[in-house]
């Protein structure tokens, strides 16, 4: 049973396709494929989504609650304007990490603020895919400490 | 037939088990439930509809012409940023008042500008699930005005 | 002896006779006179001040203090201008609500401001002289909660 | 198969019936036939797509590809507040002209600002059903040249 | 019986001894005296009443109506703080126009923001004393525009 | 007799030499050229007129009254800076189009706002000279519907 | 030899036709004519003078130097945007009164500020054509002031 | 006869009662003993006032002149609205030290500005009923100074 | 054949004249003649020109091209406002120098924002008539290294 | 053993020397020694340090734990501009007082900041080198109280 | 011989020590061998070097090149006031992470502003010191992609 | 004995290897030489020097005075950041100019503006290593004019 959910927002279905000099060329499925192997030799196991919908992803950091301990979460443009999926995260209390591909510094200023990252763990920012498993590595860190 | 719409923005399904210092220890149901015993007794109808998804409310206020003759709103994180929510009040022009469970004035500054309240005929704002009530008793002396 | 005081602000004794459009055509005095009868429905005592000089105010809420439970208060135009009425409210701590006659977020920009609303339990605004009338409702249901 | 993409944004679909004075007395449905007469006649077919969704609307660009050589878009509300609107488009990279109904500039200084201006090819702005028309013009006109 | 109220703010009854290079060196009660002569001249007669306190000003722009057919108004500090006096204005409608002695525009940023110039008839700055007597002479014309 | 008015300012009389990546490599000659035989198959007749100087517009657009019934203006960098353009346009009551050739939202930010677009019908943006003849076609069509 | 100038902006030469409600139906060569009566009754003589060219404003003041010994001056809308003309009086060092014949306080906020007010002995707003007779009195008062 | 005048402002009065973790827990009454035996021993005299009043304060500053040699003023809430109690200060040019009993730098961000620091000598922040203490001796050095 | 141009805008004729303080004593004319010395030992010519009005530089800068390889511009007031002035630049393309004579940053703050500073090679401020023989002598540096 | 530490920011070295009229003529060492004189007096002993360098200013707090039991700061420029030596008082967690020696409120806009003001226990401001012996007299009575 | 550098800015000499809630409670000596040894199972060496001082920060970014192949750095204070700093990585052109122990977004605004983040490759925020050791995992990804 | 001090701040020790295209290839040596040589064929002497540490700077400011005569300084990022180094100059009241080798106005925004300018004689911009040369010269000039 999944303990790990990875959600992507809006337009991280287009990776790899999408602009790859800003954002690689793995696709997003190798990515969770690579995640997942990344998870299970952590003994941890995901669940990973992707959705252009904020409310889909509202309803999914809800349903997150209790089984999952940790969230990895890269909201695509929804970073900048979603106080709904804030609120969300709110209301489930569940520890998160903040994940941009990119180094959203270099690009329009109205990238350089998110609804997130006060209320996340942390933040780590234009590691391209490897923020990802560093997010991963993380949230193995964290749980172990939290199992002691 | 309903005639008063109740509608409630993202998150707000978890009333009650979310955050309760802030939001109060009923679930929306049991507001909703409340809310219908104080309708009938004021010999209206209500129509209850939550959503995490903006679309889904645009759509309900769309729908909501020509049946419903009043509308009250707790549009939750929409509240101060969709215009899009905005533009579907000023697309059918019924009359509606905005609810918000907790002040918002003791919260982040971007909780203080609401896209909702200069459209609505007013505001009530912190006094709990109290405020749906009082919302609901300004309905019924509104539409008594407007039936003489 | 009085337990819930009712103050206004500068310029509400002009109430019916200043703009009826913006405040409705009762006068301050038909409102306090109905304000108390439905206080006395509610087995509560109103005390009514209004008065055009901030000094006054201050005076009157601090002298609330210990005989009066709560506060019900449209401050006119001070809501934008006195820190020195905030002041008054947080020296004396008895809860409050605030309430507005007119839509003050459909009017000029510097009434979108309050000095009261984050320190107030909410905050009533845009529904006319029946605010005043939800508020004292409100003042009774949280008088009772915390007479248990 | 088509190859002209007319989008339209949250409550657009209301056109005619909605603030005549403002948008027209047009249905989209009129507007959208008018629309594919003048098209087929320039030898181009149009696909119509209206949602109250985001989500729905990022779809459709994303799906454009390769397919759709010029997409015309009116995203109503979504115009000020949607990045991931914007990141669609950047996604894709099909030519786009953004088209305004009414006169943004005469109304809230929230609708002075757009998230697609500056990477659309241009606006058409105030023009009425018109705006459409114009645009799809420019787009044969586009689409000749780089035809050659 | 009075026509014209010529008010005075805060700190105006040291007319003559404050700051003279700023101010001039006729005391208030010269300046009243020579306006009173110019009202007579003309048909008039004036009340003059300065008051250091916003409440008093407030109570006498209210007692103005309905006897009162025009102000002349230095309001002193008041201009860039009281919305209160400005409610009053508004409340009672009588033309009036705002005088300031000295050129607010060459003192500190604070002073260049009036809460009275968008509802007075007009606004006379820098201009001393003359500016009232020229203030008296527009009333004067206004007056017998209006009585034709 | 001209019946349409197209206005260029400053510095588009160098249009096809000046930055003809940004503008275009058609001379403004050319521009004119076939705008008017456009306007000749629709049945209007244009003068055109550039100037450096804000003046002569000034003086253009006064004199445009009464016999222009429609103009067509890009008033290049006066669009951000002249107020007094703005008046002249406000004085004579023409109806018009504002129209710029390059995307002004791609460039500084100070070319993001505009003196005229409020009271312009509209604004045709980013289509190279293409948005003179959109222009033209929609003054063709506003003409026609208040012929009738 | 004239000793006073009355200089007038962009657009007052449409006074009487231009926006009566705003600005009255007085032409501008009634009100010069006007003025000069006024002036000759007073012992001085006018100069007066209009364009919508910044630049014959601006050597206007320039030349003013040294016979003239007053200006009144009502810039229209390069009060708000010319530094030049603000550098032209600091050059001359004549006294110089700012007249608005509409309260500009009551238009476009682009309106309220003005590069010539500090640098002017004072401002008259709103007043109409009576601002220019208002202004020329007090230049009357002043040069006497000076003349002893 | 007193040559040393200690002004609170609104709702010091309450000092001792309220907020005494924010303020301490000395009554004025007994501050205001404590600084005239500190002043006796100085060989000055004070006198002591409080206010809820703006109007009140005003005319104590105005009154202060000539006999008041140095003012210690607490101004309270008006420290960031009152412009009328900084135009008493500049009318009666007597020196005087702002104090503040709490850290203002602490507290809401409207706090931080002040009306009166820059035209006073100085400002004591933050030492509680110690900074009317240290004021006082400030004053008495500084009327040594200049008597010398 | 002048190869180099100096370029001097509203106000700069009254040099010697205005405001020497700020300005220095030396007249234009005494000014261009000693850098036409300077230029004639340096083997360039110069042409010079001032003008008060922008429509004329703009002019100026036009008909530059091709035959001027620089340009040194004291644009005076048109620094801070004139875009059509910088568009001019824009559209020659020709190297230039901004030069003031006095230290606008110890001005108000309009003048410490220039429309030219970021399209010129460099900036020299403050330095009075010297400002000008520098930017020649940089002029001949620039020429002779883009000769080689 | 030093129980109190004195430090004092960049050119604060040149005291005496620096602008007598802004800084008074007393030398550091001056003040330092009379200073150390008060100290002695009260019991207490100074460590007494001066430093251009924020490094070594952020050593001398870091060095000052456990043996220093309060602190006198002058930042200097430092105050407006420096995180970092606010990092290191708050890593020390050790009371201290602010101290300017001039009315910073009188100079430019950038000195009305501070990053150690909501940190210290409070600030003394504009009192010349007074400031320094208060903050003595009141760190006693700060240790006195803790000691007891 | 090292290549790769672990920066540490103000005040980070007290980790450990200084407020271990937000920082932790591992040395930066304990952080630094734990980091060499990691960087010696991945085949590289750490230089590590903490310094109070700007200067001596910049030093050591200038000396870097051309032996060290990544740097790791946790700016301190100086993310926010050091554009010097980002001089130093400019002209090095070093790959470099910027890591961040606290959630710099839970904390004082001032801190959310970075002069280094849009020239760093990426920044790690939050994550305590496992920020360092993710940054060091990274720095081996992107040099091992490089070498190939 | 030198009279003429050239300062270069933070990282200018890089000049020619640090970012040749933004800063030319002569290296910091080569510029001082060339400096020297100009230096005494004016008959001065100059002293060079360059720090990467403010509190170094701010320490060579304050020992120029009495003896040397001017200042030349590319402070270099502190141009943006440093108080401390302006009240270095401030104090010791040399006339200096300040010296940027790029155009800053071409550059992030934060490089706009300078917290020395306003207190320099004045400011050179963009022109390479020339700028230092003709302050130099600037230096002589003025040097000369205050022998007289």
């Amino acid at each position: 049973m999944p303990n790990i959910l990875v959600l992507n927002g809006p337009n991280l279905n287009l990776l790899g396709a999408r602009e790859p000099l800003l954002y690689g060329t793995k696709t997003l499925d190798q990515i969770n494929a690579d995640l997942s192997t990344q998870a299970v030799a952590l003994n941890h196991q995901l669940h990973c989504l992707q959705s252009n919908a904020e409310g889909t992803l509202i309803d999914a950091v809800q349903k997150a609650h209790p089984s999952i301990a940790f969230i990895i979460i890269n909201p695509g443009a929804l970073t900048h304007t979603s106080i709904a999926l804030r609120d969300a995260f709110l209301s489930v209390d569940i520890p998160f990490i903040e994940v941009h591909l990119s180094n959203i510094y270099r690009r329009e200023s109205f990238r350089h603020q998110s609804y997130l990252s006060d209320i996340a763990i942390g933040t780590i920012i234009g590691l391209g895919s490897q923020g990802y498993h560093l997010a991963l590595q993380y949230a193995d860190h964290h749980l172990s400490l939290n199992r002691q």
